[in-house]
Protein backbone atom coordinates (compact mmCIF):
# COMPACT_ATOMS: atom_id res chain seq x y z
CA UNK A 1 0.00 0.00 0.00
CA UNK A 2 1.39 3.20 -0.84
CA UNK A 3 -0.02 6.16 1.23
CA UNK A 4 -0.46 9.48 -0.03
CA UNK A 5 1.91 12.45 1.09
CA UNK A 6 -0.48 14.53 2.09
CA UNK A 7 -0.04 18.60 2.27
CA UNK A 8 -2.73 18.99 5.20
CA UNK A 9 -3.95 15.76 7.18
CA UNK A 10 -6.64 13.32 6.15
CA UNK A 11 -8.33 10.49 7.42
CA UNK A 12 -6.09 7.48 7.09
CA UNK A 13 -8.84 5.54 4.86
CA UNK A 14 -8.48 8.65 2.33
CA UNK A 15 -4.67 8.41 2.32
CA UNK A 16 -4.45 4.44 2.43
CA UNK A 17 -6.77 4.19 -0.87
CA UNK A 18 -4.75 3.52 -3.96
CA UNK A 19 -5.72 1.96 -7.20
CA UNK A 20 -3.00 -0.73 -7.88
CA UNK A 21 -2.24 -2.41 -10.96
CA UNK A 22 -1.40 -5.85 -9.24
CA UNK A 23 -4.00 -7.75 -7.77
CA UNK A 24 -3.29 -11.05 -5.20
CA UNK A 25 -5.61 -13.71 -6.16
CA UNK A 26 -6.82 -14.25 -2.90
CA UNK A 27 -10.29 -14.89 -2.97
CA UNK A 28 -12.69 -11.93 -0.66
CA UNK A 29 -15.02 -13.12 1.45
CA UNK A 30 -18.78 -12.53 0.76
CA UNK A 31 -19.30 -10.78 4.26
CA UNK A 32 -16.50 -8.43 2.93
CA UNK A 33 -18.29 -7.92 -0.50
CA UNK A 34 -21.78 -7.13 1.07
CA UNK A 35 -20.34 -4.46 3.43
CA UNK A 36 -18.75 -2.90 -0.04
CA UNK A 37 -21.75 -2.57 -1.70
CA UNK A 38 -23.72 -1.46 1.44
CA UNK A 39 -21.38 1.58 1.87
CA UNK A 40 -22.39 2.27 -1.76
CA UNK A 41 -25.98 2.04 -0.86
CA UNK A 42 -25.56 4.50 1.87
CA UNK A 43 -24.38 7.00 0.09
CA UNK A 44 -25.76 10.59 -0.65
CA UNK A 45 -27.83 11.28 -3.63
CA UNK A 46 -29.96 13.98 -5.81
CA UNK A 47 -33.56 13.39 -4.50
CA UNK A 48 -32.36 9.93 -2.78
CA UNK A 49 -32.61 8.65 -6.45
CA UNK A 50 -29.95 6.39 -5.41
CA UNK A 51 -28.97 5.69 -9.66
CA UNK A 52 -26.09 3.75 -8.96
CA UNK A 53 -26.27 -0.01 -10.05
CA UNK A 54 -23.79 -2.44 -10.11
CA UNK A 55 -23.07 -6.23 -12.08
CA UNK A 56 -20.68 -8.22 -10.02
CA UNK A 57 -18.90 -11.41 -10.94
CA UNK A 58 -16.85 -13.60 -7.98
CA UNK A 59 -14.24 -16.41 -8.94
CA UNK A 60 -14.97 -19.41 -7.76
CA UNK A 61 -18.60 -18.40 -7.23
CA UNK A 62 -20.02 -16.64 -10.60
CA UNK A 63 -17.61 -17.12 -12.83
CA UNK A 64 -19.41 -16.89 -16.06
CA UNK A 65 -21.04 -13.68 -15.03
CA UNK A 66 -17.39 -12.81 -13.99
CA UNK A 67 -16.17 -13.68 -17.54
CA UNK A 68 -19.40 -11.83 -19.01
CA UNK A 69 -17.87 -8.38 -17.11
CA UNK A 70 -14.39 -9.31 -18.13
CA UNK A 71 -15.47 -9.39 -21.92
CA UNK A 72 -16.34 -5.77 -21.98
CA UNK A 73 -13.28 -4.19 -20.37
CA UNK A 74 -10.52 -2.93 -22.99
CA UNK A 75 -8.15 -5.03 -23.73
CA UNK A 76 -5.69 -2.51 -21.89
CA UNK A 77 -7.18 -2.91 -18.63
CA UNK A 78 -8.55 -7.00 -19.22
CA UNK A 79 -4.21 -7.41 -19.32
CA UNK A 80 -4.07 -6.13 -15.33
CA UNK A 81 -7.34 -6.48 -14.28
CA UNK A 82 -7.56 -10.45 -15.22
CA UNK A 83 -5.56 -11.22 -12.19
CA UNK A 84 -8.76 -9.54 -9.56
CA UNK A 85 -11.00 -11.89 -7.59
CA UNK A 86 -13.98 -9.79 -8.36
CA UNK A 87 -15.21 -7.42 -11.28
CA UNK A 88 -17.78 -5.23 -11.49
CA UNK A 89 -19.46 -2.68 -13.53
CA UNK A 90 -20.83 0.21 -12.38
CA UNK A 91 -23.87 1.40 -14.13
CA UNK A 92 -26.18 4.78 -14.21
CA UNK A 93 -29.55 4.53 -13.93
CA UNK A 94 -30.59 8.32 -15.78
CA UNK A 95 -34.36 8.55 -15.35
CA UNK A 96 -36.19 9.04 -12.07
CA UNK A 97 -38.48 6.22 -10.79
CA UNK A 98 -41.20 8.49 -9.39
CA UNK A 99 -41.57 10.27 -12.75
CA UNK A 100 -39.33 9.13 -15.68
CA UNK A 101 -37.55 12.26 -16.06
CA UNK A 102 -33.83 12.31 -16.76
CA UNK A 103 -31.65 12.84 -13.55
CA UNK A 104 -28.82 14.88 -14.33
CA UNK A 105 -27.08 14.15 -10.97
CA UNK A 106 -26.90 10.10 -12.17
CA UNK A 107 -23.29 10.03 -13.24
CA UNK A 108 -22.22 11.82 -10.53
CA UNK A 109 -23.48 10.26 -7.82
CA UNK A 110 -22.31 7.04 -9.37
CA UNK A 111 -18.75 8.15 -8.65
CA UNK A 112 -20.09 9.07 -4.97
CA UNK A 113 -21.08 5.23 -4.36
CA UNK A 114 -18.56 3.93 -6.09
CA UNK A 115 -15.92 6.37 -3.68
CA UNK A 116 -17.67 5.22 -0.83
CA UNK A 117 -17.44 1.52 -2.00
CA UNK A 118 -13.59 2.17 -2.58
CA UNK A 119 -12.93 3.47 1.08
CA UNK A 120 -15.01 0.48 2.69
CA UNK A 121 -12.79 -1.42 0.46
CA UNK A 122 -9.98 0.18 1.81
CA UNK A 123 -11.02 -0.14 5.83
CA UNK A 124 -10.98 -3.91 4.97
CA UNK A 125 -7.55 -3.94 3.56
CA UNK A 126 -8.81 -4.06 -0.06
CA UNK A 127 -8.25 -2.70 -3.22
CA UNK A 128 -10.22 -1.32 -6.13
CA UNK A 129 -9.31 -0.18 -9.12
CA UNK A 130 -11.66 1.83 -11.24
CA UNK A 131 -11.95 1.65 -15.15
CA UNK A 132 -13.41 3.67 -17.15
CA UNK A 133 -12.13 2.10 -20.06
CA UNK A 134 -14.80 -0.33 -21.19
CA UNK A 135 -17.17 -1.05 -24.05
CA UNK A 136 -20.63 0.56 -23.34
CA UNK A 137 -22.50 -0.25 -26.32
CA UNK A 138 -20.83 -4.10 -25.73
CA UNK A 139 -21.87 -3.88 -22.13
CA UNK A 140 -25.51 -2.85 -23.02
CA UNK A 141 -25.60 -5.81 -25.22
CA UNK A 142 -23.99 -8.72 -23.41
CA UNK A 143 -26.65 -7.29 -19.97
CA UNK A 144 -29.75 -6.50 -22.12
CA UNK A 145 -29.52 -3.28 -20.42
CA UNK A 146 -32.61 -0.68 -20.97
CA UNK A 147 -31.44 2.59 -22.54
CA UNK A 148 -32.04 4.40 -19.00
CA UNK A 149 -29.04 2.31 -17.81
CA UNK A 150 -25.40 3.71 -19.07
CA UNK A 151 -22.77 1.37 -18.49
CA UNK A 152 -20.10 3.47 -16.95
CA UNK A 153 -16.72 1.93 -14.78
CA UNK A 154 -15.74 -1.52 -14.36
CA UNK A 155 -14.41 -2.39 -10.88
CA UNK A 156 -11.45 -4.75 -10.13
CA UNK A 157 -11.63 -5.70 -6.62
CA UNK A 158 -8.72 -7.59 -4.65
CA UNK A 159 -6.29 -7.49 -2.44
CA UNK A 160 -3.27 -6.10 -3.30
CA UNK A 161 -0.72 -8.54 -4.52
CA UNK A 162 2.90 -8.60 -5.15
CA UNK A 163 5.45 -7.81 -7.78
CA UNK A 164 5.65 -11.77 -9.06
CA UNK A 165 1.82 -11.49 -9.45
CA UNK A 166 1.42 -9.86 -12.75
CA UNK A 167 3.50 -9.35 -15.63
CA UNK A 168 6.37 -7.06 -14.70
CA UNK A 169 5.08 -3.99 -16.50
CA UNK A 170 2.13 -3.47 -14.60
CA UNK A 171 4.44 -4.46 -10.93
CA UNK A 172 6.34 -0.99 -12.47
CA UNK A 173 3.17 1.03 -12.82
CA UNK A 174 2.49 0.00 -9.09
CA UNK A 175 6.19 1.65 -8.18
CA UNK A 176 5.52 5.48 -9.76
CA UNK A 177 5.07 8.04 -7.35
CA UNK A 178 1.18 8.95 -6.58
CA UNK A 179 1.07 12.42 -7.93
CA UNK A 180 -1.87 14.98 -7.44
CA UNK A 181 -2.56 18.99 -9.07
CA UNK A 182 -2.37 21.31 -5.97
CA UNK A 183 -5.03 22.57 -3.66
CA UNK A 184 -4.69 26.22 -5.23
CA UNK A 185 -5.07 24.23 -8.89
CA UNK A 186 -8.40 22.83 -8.07
CA UNK A 187 -9.76 25.27 -6.19
CA UNK A 188 -10.68 28.22 -8.57
CA UNK A 189 -11.76 30.88 -6.38
CA UNK A 190 -11.43 31.07 -2.49
CA UNK A 191 -8.03 29.31 -2.09
CA UNK A 192 -6.43 32.93 -0.97
CA UNK A 193 -8.84 33.06 1.90
CA UNK A 194 -8.14 29.51 2.51
CA UNK A 195 -4.41 29.39 3.23
CA UNK A 196 -3.85 29.84 6.98
CA UNK A 197 -2.29 33.20 7.38
CA UNK B 1 -26.41 12.79 13.58
CA UNK B 2 -28.09 10.00 12.62
CA UNK B 3 -26.39 6.56 11.91
CA UNK B 4 -27.50 4.72 9.39
CA UNK B 5 -29.17 1.36 9.82
CA UNK B 6 -27.30 -0.90 8.01
CA UNK B 7 -28.27 -4.19 6.80
CA UNK B 8 -24.09 -5.05 6.54
CA UNK B 9 -21.50 -3.46 8.63
CA UNK B 10 -19.98 -0.46 7.31
CA UNK B 11 -17.27 1.58 8.46
CA UNK B 12 -18.17 4.63 11.16
CA UNK B 13 -17.82 7.41 8.81
CA UNK B 14 -19.64 5.60 5.87
CA UNK B 15 -22.25 4.68 8.62
CA UNK B 16 -22.31 8.63 10.62
CA UNK B 17 -22.59 10.85 7.01
CA UNK B 18 -25.55 12.24 6.88
CA UNK B 19 -27.01 15.56 4.71
CA UNK B 20 -29.21 17.71 7.18
CA UNK B 21 -31.04 20.50 6.47
CA UNK B 22 -30.11 22.32 9.80
CA UNK B 23 -26.60 23.79 10.14
CA UNK B 24 -25.32 25.59 13.11
CA UNK B 25 -23.94 29.09 12.82
CA UNK B 26 -20.57 27.64 14.31
CA UNK B 27 -17.42 28.92 12.11
CA UNK B 28 -15.33 25.85 10.62
CA UNK B 29 -12.05 26.39 10.98
CA UNK B 30 -9.41 27.14 7.96
CA UNK B 31 -7.16 24.01 8.68
CA UNK B 32 -10.54 21.53 8.88
CA UNK B 33 -11.19 23.13 5.28
CA UNK B 34 -8.07 22.53 3.86
CA UNK B 35 -8.06 18.68 5.09
CA UNK B 36 -11.91 18.88 3.15
CA UNK B 37 -10.02 19.87 -0.23
CA UNK B 38 -7.38 17.76 0.38
CA UNK B 39 -9.52 14.74 0.49
CA UNK B 40 -10.93 16.10 -2.46
CA UNK B 41 -7.96 16.15 -4.27
CA UNK B 42 -6.39 12.67 -3.37
CA UNK B 43 -9.65 10.80 -4.95
CA UNK B 44 -8.92 8.66 -8.01
CA UNK B 45 -10.00 9.67 -11.12
CA UNK B 46 -9.48 8.31 -14.93
CA UNK B 47 -6.01 8.72 -16.15
CA UNK B 48 -5.82 10.71 -13.21
CA UNK B 49 -7.07 13.74 -14.56
CA UNK B 50 -8.48 15.09 -11.81
CA UNK B 51 -11.87 17.24 -13.25
CA UNK B 52 -13.27 18.13 -9.99
CA UNK B 53 -12.96 21.99 -9.47
CA UNK B 54 -14.12 23.89 -6.38
CA UNK B 55 -15.52 27.82 -5.33
CA UNK B 56 -15.33 28.58 -2.13
CA UNK B 57 -16.84 30.76 0.19
CA UNK B 58 -16.13 31.37 4.20
CA UNK B 59 -18.79 33.68 6.19
CA UNK B 60 -16.48 36.06 7.98
CA UNK B 61 -13.48 35.59 5.74
CA UNK B 62 -14.78 35.76 1.84
CA UNK B 63 -18.25 36.57 2.18
CA UNK B 64 -18.82 38.08 -1.27
CA UNK B 65 -17.55 34.96 -2.56
CA UNK B 66 -20.28 33.39 -0.23
CA UNK B 67 -22.65 35.97 -1.35
CA UNK B 68 -21.99 35.12 -4.99
CA UNK B 69 -21.86 31.04 -4.57
CA UNK B 70 -25.47 31.59 -2.43
CA UNK B 71 -26.74 33.77 -5.69
CA UNK B 72 -26.95 30.52 -7.92
CA UNK B 73 -28.08 28.32 -5.81
CA UNK B 74 -32.23 27.62 -6.25
CA UNK B 75 -33.95 29.27 -4.16
CA UNK B 76 -35.41 26.12 -2.53
CA UNK B 77 -31.84 25.78 -1.03
CA UNK B 78 -31.28 29.38 -0.43
CA UNK B 79 -33.40 28.83 2.45
CA UNK B 80 -32.08 26.00 4.30
CA UNK B 81 -28.47 26.46 3.22
CA UNK B 82 -28.13 30.33 4.31
CA UNK B 83 -27.08 28.98 7.83
CA UNK B 84 -24.56 26.80 6.59
CA UNK B 85 -21.05 29.15 7.55
CA UNK B 86 -19.47 27.90 4.33
CA UNK B 87 -20.53 27.44 0.89
CA UNK B 88 -19.15 26.05 -1.94
CA UNK B 89 -19.35 24.92 -5.84
CA UNK B 90 -18.91 21.52 -7.71
CA UNK B 91 -17.77 21.71 -11.08
CA UNK B 92 -16.38 19.42 -13.58
CA UNK B 93 -13.69 20.22 -16.35
CA UNK B 94 -14.72 18.07 -19.37
CA UNK B 95 -11.72 18.14 -21.50
CA UNK B 96 -8.06 16.43 -20.92
CA UNK B 97 -5.37 18.60 -20.43
CA UNK B 98 -2.81 16.64 -21.82
CA UNK B 99 -4.73 16.54 -25.46
CA UNK B 100 -7.64 18.68 -24.88
CA UNK B 101 -10.30 15.41 -25.58
CA UNK B 102 -13.20 15.14 -23.86
CA UNK B 103 -13.59 13.31 -20.73
CA UNK B 104 -16.00 11.05 -20.32
CA UNK B 105 -15.50 10.49 -16.60
CA UNK B 106 -15.34 14.25 -15.43
CA UNK B 107 -18.74 14.37 -13.87
CA UNK B 108 -18.21 10.41 -12.33
CA UNK B 109 -14.91 11.76 -10.90
CA UNK B 110 -16.21 14.84 -9.53
CA UNK B 111 -19.05 12.94 -7.56
CA UNK B 112 -16.01 10.63 -6.04
CA UNK B 113 -14.39 13.74 -5.15
CA UNK B 114 -17.23 15.44 -3.12
CA UNK B 115 -17.82 11.90 -1.24
CA UNK B 116 -14.28 11.96 -0.18
CA UNK B 117 -14.76 15.48 1.21
CA UNK B 118 -18.06 14.89 2.61
CA UNK B 119 -16.23 11.46 4.33
CA UNK B 120 -13.52 13.52 5.47
CA UNK B 121 -15.49 16.10 6.95
CA UNK B 122 -17.52 13.54 8.77
CA UNK B 123 -14.54 12.75 10.31
CA UNK B 124 -14.42 16.45 11.83
CA UNK B 125 -17.68 16.12 13.37
CA UNK B 126 -18.77 18.36 10.22
CA UNK B 127 -21.82 17.73 7.57
CA UNK B 128 -21.81 18.16 4.01
CA UNK B 129 -25.39 18.26 2.07
CA UNK B 130 -24.83 18.97 -1.61
CA UNK B 131 -27.75 20.27 -4.26
CA UNK B 132 -27.95 19.57 -7.43
CA UNK B 133 -29.97 22.37 -7.67
CA UNK B 134 -28.23 25.39 -8.79
CA UNK B 135 -28.77 27.56 -11.75
CA UNK B 136 -25.64 26.04 -14.01
CA UNK B 137 -25.94 29.01 -16.34
CA UNK B 138 -26.03 31.80 -13.90
CA UNK B 139 -23.06 29.97 -12.54
CA UNK B 140 -21.33 30.09 -15.56
CA UNK B 141 -22.06 34.01 -16.07
CA UNK B 142 -21.14 34.75 -12.36
CA UNK B 143 -17.97 32.94 -12.20
CA UNK B 144 -16.84 33.56 -16.19
CA UNK B 145 -15.97 30.01 -16.74
CA UNK B 146 -14.86 28.29 -19.07
CA UNK B 147 -17.28 26.41 -21.87
CA UNK B 148 -15.15 23.47 -20.80
CA UNK B 149 -16.16 23.08 -17.18
CA UNK B 150 -19.62 22.58 -16.02
CA UNK B 151 -20.90 24.18 -12.54
CA UNK B 152 -22.67 20.51 -11.49
CA UNK B 153 -23.45 20.91 -7.61
CA UNK B 154 -23.70 22.97 -4.16
CA UNK B 155 -22.06 22.09 -1.31
CA UNK B 156 -23.59 23.78 2.09
CA UNK B 157 -20.79 22.31 4.52
CA UNK B 158 -21.28 23.36 8.55
CA UNK B 159 -21.36 21.94 12.12
CA UNK B 160 -24.80 20.13 12.62
CA UNK B 161 -27.46 22.26 13.85
CA UNK B 162 -30.44 22.06 16.60
CA UNK B 163 -34.14 22.39 15.52
CA UNK B 164 -33.92 26.08 16.79
CA UNK B 165 -31.63 26.94 14.33
CA UNK B 166 -33.84 27.13 10.87
CA UNK B 167 -37.20 27.61 10.07
CA UNK B 168 -39.17 24.66 11.67
CA UNK B 169 -40.20 23.31 8.05
CA UNK B 170 -36.25 22.25 7.54
CA UNK B 171 -36.15 21.03 11.15
CA UNK B 172 -38.81 18.54 10.72
CA UNK B 173 -37.05 17.30 7.33
CA UNK B 174 -33.94 15.89 9.40
CA UNK B 175 -36.88 14.18 11.37
CA UNK B 176 -36.91 11.72 8.85
CA UNK B 177 -36.02 8.20 8.56
CA UNK B 178 -32.98 7.36 6.69
CA UNK B 179 -34.23 5.23 3.67
CA UNK B 180 -32.23 3.36 0.93
CA UNK B 181 -32.83 0.73 -1.81
CA UNK B 182 -32.22 -3.42 -0.75
CA UNK B 183 -28.79 -4.32 -1.70
CA UNK B 184 -30.76 -6.56 -4.57
CA UNK B 185 -32.39 -3.55 -6.26
CA UNK B 186 -29.03 -1.91 -6.75
CA UNK B 187 -27.42 -5.18 -7.95
CA UNK B 188 -28.44 -5.96 -11.42
CA UNK B 189 -27.11 -9.36 -11.61
CA UNK B 190 -24.73 -11.35 -8.93
CA UNK B 191 -27.08 -10.60 -6.18
CA UNK B 192 -27.21 -14.41 -5.90
CA UNK B 193 -24.16 -15.32 -5.55
CA UNK B 194 -23.23 -12.68 -3.46
CA UNK B 195 -25.35 -13.63 -0.19
CA UNK B 196 -23.58 -15.74 2.60
CA UNK B 197 -25.29 -19.06 2.04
Amino acid sequence: MKNAETDYPVHALIAKRWSPYVFSDRAISNEDLCSLFEAARWTMSSYNAQPWRYILGIRGQSDPLRDRIFSVLLEGNQAWAKHAPVLALGLAEHNFEHNGKPNKAAVHDLGAASAQLTLEATARGLCVHQMVGIDPDKAREEFDLPDSIEPMTGLAIGYPGKAGDTDEEYASRDDRPRERKSLQDILLLGFDFLMPR
